[in-house]
């Protein structure tokens, strides 16, 4: 008896043609039977944003040559997993890959982060789910370094299987070659906005946010620290976001 | 010498003109100098996203005779606390309130939610921060039964403080009396979508995403336990979503 390929839900937060998710598409044709569900705009920066204030398209599409079956989606990356589950696929996927970002979801970008977002709605729905980033937002930057680790990392969870509550988040440094990869924790950090104020044409104040990230932490077990150190960064990230340890001293308050 | 005034930020998800954030506005100008930087339009569902792609406006709006500052904003709410602390602000708040929102926080929809969202943009200012959430959707809800406890619990967080990397979600069960405050940890839970399929005029497919809320968590421990049960839910929230627990296991996979 073979045993049966297994079915990869692939989606990302760049859009459907973003060169990141192609990438991850390729590499996922050589593992399993692939079904795409991705935005058909970009979406960074929406977090675990959900559209439940308007409609939603889903519509098949074919952009390459690929095996895989592909739709485009008018929601959020959270939205694509959801309607991939519950709507499109006649399965549950063994696995649900998301990106490749164009740009750092390392550290505090975890939190508005649409590709983790969208590793994280597959794992409350139970299924083992990565996400990938590249730290270069260029839209020609060169993903092909990174597919012998993505095909690596991908094959180990679905083998392995990851703890409910899991997923992954996987971060490349913008290099040639990587020294390897770390296992991580979330640096701290927070990004130092600058808004740039500027006037319409017919006078009125608007802005830009813009920001700079700041790294506070010194810990040289962070994916900051690797990334720094040209390594793959993996954090487990998790979505029960009780502070426990701080559950005891809050309970002497009331 | 007389104790300054406590700056008071507050926000919400529902738009400035929601009665919850009125009812939050009202408790808070009883306890210290309140200003208001609040959506122009309903944001639920949106989760942890920043406006990047767009101009953001915020202006000075007038609503009501309370002695609060308030500016309306074209953002999320994690822009509208974004644009307060680097922007409108010329001192960092001594506490940012979010909400109260028209709907629950509790268990898994902290995770979608704009009203926590805002407090976790706090938390990583360093800002202490709390969501409140009232378990009723309807616009006319009783928000009035909350006020004691809002007060309470705000002057607790103004006086013992909190520690870094931790916000408050607070969530008030829909009844007339409650029972009294539970220390919580998240409940495991999950949405069972079901996508609502229609068709355009032109014969074009659409949906609306909906969903039933779908407890898997048989801890008496949890907040969709205590809120059951017509507790006030106090869930202490990291951003910090790294799952330390699993680093140990995770290492011997490279």
């Amino acid at each position: 008896m073979t045993k049966k390929r297994p079915l990869i839900l692939v989606t990302n937060d760049d859009g459907i043609t973003a060169p990141g998710i192609r990438t991850l598409i390729k590499v996922m044709n050589q593992i399993g039977d692939v079904v795409v569900i991705a935005p058909d705009s970009p979406q960074s920066g929406k977090g675990h944003a959900i559209t439940i204030d308007a409609i939603l398209t889903c519509n098949p599409i074919t952009i390459d040559e690929g095996e895989q079956i592909e739709y485009s989606c008018s929601g959020t990356p959270a939205d694509c997993v959801k309607i991939a589950v519950n709507e499109v696929l006649n399965r549950k996927p063994d696995i649900c890959v998301s990106g490749v970002n164009h740009g750092s979801n390392s550290s505090i970008n975890v939190v508005y982060s649409g590709t983790m977002s969208a590793a994280v709605e597959a794992g409350i729905e139970g299924i083992p789910a990565i996400g990938f980033s590249l730290l270069d937002y260029a839209w020609n930057a060169d993903f092909s370094v990174l597919e012998d680790y993505i095909k690596k990392i991908t094959l180990k969870v679905l083998n392995e299987g990851l703890p409910d509550g899991i997923v992954l988040n996987v971060n490349f440094p913008k290099v040639k070659t990587f020294k390897g990869i770390r296992v991580c924790r979330q640096a701290k950090a927070k990004y130092t906005e600058k808004f740039d104020k500027r006037s319409s044409p017919m006078g009125k104040e608007y802005y830009w946010l813009t920001g700079e990230f700041e790294n506070q932490d010194k810990g040289e077990d962070t994916d900051f620290y690797a990334l720094q150190n040209e390594y793959v960064s993996i954090v487990p990230v998790q979505f029960d976001l009780t502070a426990h340890h701080f559950i005891q001293s809050l309970n002497e308050w009331f």
